[in-house]
């Protein structure tokens, strides 16, 4: 019996958040299509991540797509700057951080939407989140906003159907404990996913990262146990 | 002595339109970052094409980012179908061809975007055309206004500076014939361009698919004679 659900490409990381995000497109009864983009990461870690948060929410298919975009340099995550360490929350509100990637999640939406497309998929999914976001400003609403108006105006989907392509963003307005709160409800194993930018060989978390950082902080404010092996 | 000039990205496919966008590009006095997307093209001849009219109009740079659109399919430039032949002008104006490649400029803006970041650059040429254009929709006017709205939301830059990112078309209003009299006015070698999208394995144009006939009727029109060695 064919798949009747119709079909969402849900942008994943094998962070927190994305893994979060694919547990609403299940929950919103899509079929997903999860797609990761290797972009140059200095771990894999991520990927594998990635792949095992694909296969315990029931994606039914992954593709990891490379694109190195360590070709352009400009960042912590892709190029060789110091990840900064034991930051607090002021300092990470006050600017944009080296780990920011250039154009990543404009990047990632075009390639989404792309994938989108020819699955015949007028729905993206986006674990991007405004609240302990880090600074980054592919993150916020309008951003997302501009993003769906794009989409509607840049494919023969979007004229044939008269613009009916949605990014989701559902962890937009959320704070890092509502999303492991969210998560969990939605039955996230949040012990297969990855947020350190910094991890150690055996692929223990630095738990001093800006991401290490907010993931401890989101799990003590959710008042549930983190699963995460940090060294720290 | 450095190069003062401002930085600009300027999207190079090797074809006519985006030969004649890097010659404006020099005409506004920017110094030329070209970049070419390998996005699993059929044939080398595009990619080629590129490195000779970099060289040709002083590009200072030329970066080639491999990138397997393939991996999605969906296109008559990227998966195993035929490409049309032997089109009337009316029979492309009537919808968009299965030659469209799902996204393509929203990526390859999104890439640009990502290297202008890098490069402290707020100036991205794109040679896409809403005139002759082949019914694709991420060639007209209000895609590219929508794309530069989006980019001053989502970079460092944009927010930064205040949304100072600019996605220059030159050739958007204009019909092939007026493209090819502003590259010849502005010195670009049009023998040197590559537009068939079924070329013989010696490199020459089919003289029928869609992007010949546009190319052949564009030069009669401009009174001007197609260096483009034809197989018919």
């Amino acid at each position: 019996m064919a798949d009747q659900r119709r079909p969402a490409v849900v942008l994943l990381s094998g962070g927190l958040d994305s893994a979060t995000a694919l547990a609403v497109a299940r929950r919103d009864g899509f079929r997903r299509h999860a797609l990761t983009i290797a972009y140059g990461q200095r771990h894999a870690a991520e990927l594998e991540a990635a792949r095992r948060v694909a296969a315990q929410l029931g994606a039914i298919e992954h593709r990891v797509v490379p694109l190195d975009l360590r070709a352009f340099g400009g960042s912590a995550l892709t190029a060789d700057l110091d990840v900064p360490k034991d930051r607090s929350a002021e300092a990470m509100a006050a600017g944009i951080p080296v780990t920011y990637v250039p154009a990543r999640n404009t990047v990632f939406l075009a390639l989404a939407l792309a994938w989108a497309e020819t699955l015949e998929s007028y729905d993206i999914y986006l674990g991007v989140n405004a609240i302990d976001y880090s600074g980054y400003p592919d993150c916020r609403p309008e951003f997302i906003a501009a993003f769906e108006q794009l989409a509607n105006l840049a494919t023969k989907a979007g004229v044939e159907r008269r613009g009916q392509f949605q990014v989701h963003a559902p962890l937009v307005h959320l704070a890092k404990a509502d999303i492991i709160r969210l998560g969990i409800s939605l039955g996230v194993d949040y012990s297969l996913t990855h947020s350190c930018y910094d991890p150690a060989p055996d692929g223990a978390a630095c738990g001093r990262c800006d991401s290490c950082f907010l993931r401890r902080a989101g799990f003590a404010a959710a008042g549930v146990s983190d699963p995460t092996r940090y060294n720290q």
